[in-house]
């Protein structure tokens, strides 16, 4: 019987996915189904599979159609935004159909576990990267290390999607948009909450882009890590309940986060009112807005590098400058939020184009005590995009996940209910794939402390 | 016929109103209904006035008591927590009531004007101190002005509860608590907005404590004010649309803000989330939690210093080290906000003692051209409690509210719907009767600029 699989949204990170599936579907004789607000990019692709694999019109408002979709498929992935996979789950539920997403397994999607269970389904969540790459790939580590007998006294991962070397060009952030640019720019809003020496540390939003730490990735050079708004929540997922200190983090190039910082004390990042703004308003004006009365007439950039304790003529200002915080030029949209006009800059300026190479990074660093002795282990990943299109963000969130649907559709996942990748016989396979054919490999190094 | 008075809610800024409303009641034969959750303490109050004044029992959940209570009465004083009001304003529409409040006409509260016009109610709003005798006092220097064919270009205006020189004692904070602690603490948080030379301006919270201007009063010394969160929506009210300059503030003496920076840049007035953290958590350790991790064995003080870039033995630490941040003192409550552990510390050190005399200072600084000349004009108010019972807080929030309910109670209110004590008819004789009788009043300087 043909397996069919459906692909609930093609957006910018499905690439490599929509590749895999379809590649697997004609050596297993699936039929794959892709439902995307916009099917017609999607008929070139698909052309030389045309018996594998089709594509339909579907918006998530289309309740029915969603229903319908489901039904008539065995397996759901769903790279929709995640506040839909509710919404998905339900429908697998009750159509009886399994479920893969590169999404987090939230409180709402674990409250479905007992009635997937129940009906023998498997919803396979947090299969991407970052959720997804970062268990599969801490977890041998952790299970190698207590087999040994060791004790882990810390355990830090930090994760990034940058740019390549070659494609960092004069930008001095060293970074451009390979995710939802919405999501980078309020990024860490909140408290960030992790533990440290046991003790629990929080750093409140206003002060986390100055708390950053230094990493060397070998052959990348350095990166400068903060921290994320959960670092606690993922403890018991990898049985680490009293581990003393645990710290989940986001990669940048140094310098970022200092630059970052000043945005975020001027109050460019506040989503949370609205200026009242017209769409002419030029950037130096609205900085201005942020200033405190000039006391002198002194230029703008000056001005704001002596409130902002920056040195005039630093890193942080000159990133700023090349943003574009004190050009005459318009804000671009009328009565926005802070934020939705700093989006707005940023998304010209941090655009891909189309032979930028991006690049994700993710280290994990243990530290623990075997016989006696401390010891610290190091494991590094660095993969990098081909093109504006296959970029390393669409492989690393798209491969995994595909890889584990796979698993899925040859029925060799034996978990049922909500799972994440945190099983030898998920992850095992998956890394060993991942390295066979994409050459997607983690490089450790392990020392002993003096 | 008797006109019946209904005050609900007797807290500890309503010593001042209770006492004046009991007697104009004897004056005029009215009947004081005092409804509160606590009536008990009244009593002894109320003795003198057996025929004028009663307390009865009342929650503001017992909705139908509440519907009985208006009914019963004339004039409705409400002195609940402002959130309240619009429960208490739709029960006045109900049984066709006149309302009085020392509470902000809200969007929610504007909205039932034009129903109170249609009955022929009166909804008194904003006729405490702040909102209330800051309108009232600054309406007839705005008047005069413009009378004069002045064009005002600046209005600023400061209000501030505060403590008599002679209370101060060894506090470095010069600061007690004489209203709701959890509104101190939390206050300012949000982003606050002023004008300037024309030009909007915004201050983050996170940077309010750090932008304050420096004000003199004759015969007080020196104050710091920090910015209110909107100074923008009184222009209309004041018929000052155009004025290329205004903002209102708070009034702190002199290094309270930049201390209270450094609470607010730890982390401390976050009211977001639950810490999760024991009640026998000592304060220091607390603290420790919103540090960096210790690269260095120095005391807890000097890190906290270096961190907030402070120095260790300057003002702002002093503040710190009093209230008790690096003491081995238990926070006391579980599983609580910051903001709800930083209210506890403060509580028990800002507590009013029983002889403290607290102290009310207001300040509105006008500029305006006349004649081709630039001119200024101060107008500056200090009243001083009596004890920690009969509170200049008690006093200048009770007093015009209660002149205002008189007015209403014989008929000279001319106005309906709801209402703000813009009007000359309204504010001035109370203006007198606060001069007359209580020796309330403000102290002009007027000088033309060189």
């Amino acid at each position: 019987m043909t397996t069919r699989i459906l692909l609930l949204g093609a957006g910018r990170s499905a690439s490599a996915l929509i590749q895999y599936l379809l590649r697997q579907a004609t050596q297993h004789n699936w039929l794959l189904t892709i439902a995307d607000v916009n099917p017609a990019p999607l008929q070139a692709l698909l052309q030389p599979y045309a018996e594998h694999g089709k594509a339909v019109a579907f918006e998530i408002s289309e309740q029915e159609k969603l229903s319908q979709l489901v039904a008539e498929h065995d397996i759901v992935v769903s790279m929709l935004p995640a506040l839909f996979h509710p919404l998905v789950a339900r429908a697998c539920l009750q159509h009886r159909r399994h479920l893969a997403t590169a999404s987090y397994a939230t409180e709402e999607i674990r409250a479905f576990d007992a009635e997937a269970r129940s009906l023998g389904l498997t919803f396979l969540m947090e299969c991407g990267l970052d959720p997804g790459l970062d268990h599969m790939s801490a977890m041998p580590i952790i299970h190698e290390i207590r087999a040994q007998g060791g004790r882990l006294t810390s355990f830090k991962s930090y994760c990034g999607g940058l740019m390549a070397p070659d494609s960092e060009g004069e930008n001095p952030w060293r970074y451009k948009f390979t995710w939802n640019p919405r999501n980078v720019v309020v990024a860490g809003q909140g408290t960030a909450c992790y533990i440290e020496g046991g003790h629990p540390r929080f750093i409140p939003y206003q002060q986390l882009f100055r708390r950053v730490e230094q990493l060397e990735v070998p052959g990348y050079g350095t990166f400068e890590g903060y921290a994320n708004r959960d670092s606690l929540s993922y403890r018991p997922l990898y049985g680490l309940e009293n581990i003393p200190t645990m710290l989940r983090g986001t990669l940048r190039r140094p310098g970022y986060c200092a630059a970052w910082q000043a945005l975020v004390t001027l109050g460019l990042t506040d989503d949370s009112y609205r200026l009242g703004n017209a769409a002419e308003l030029p950037w130096a004006e609205l900085i201005e807005s942020f200033l405190p009365s000039a006391p002198t007439n002194a230029p703008l950039p000056e001005r704001a590098a002596s409130y902002l304790r920056l040195a005039p003529d630093g890193g942080e200002m000159q990133r700023l400058a090349w943003a574009g915080l004190f050009s005459l030029e318009p804000v671009g949209l009328p009565d926005a939020t802070p934020a939705q006009l700093l989006e707005r800059l940023l998304t010209a300026k941090w655009q891909l184009q189309p032979t930028d190479h991006d690049m994700i990074v993710m280290q994990h660093l243990f530290a623990y005590e075997l016989d006696g002795e401390q010891r610290q282990r190091t494991s590094s990943l660095v993969v990098t995009g081909d093109d504006a299109v296959h970029t390393a963000m669409a492989k690393t969130v798209g491969l995994p996940l595909g890889m584990a649907v796979r698993r899925l559709a040859l029925g060799m996942v034996p978990h049922q209910g909500v799972v994440v990748p945190v099983h030898p016989d998920l992850y095992e396979p998956i890394l060993e794939e991942l390295q066979a054919d994409y050459g997607i490999r983690f490089v450790e190094t392990e020392y002993a402390l003096a």
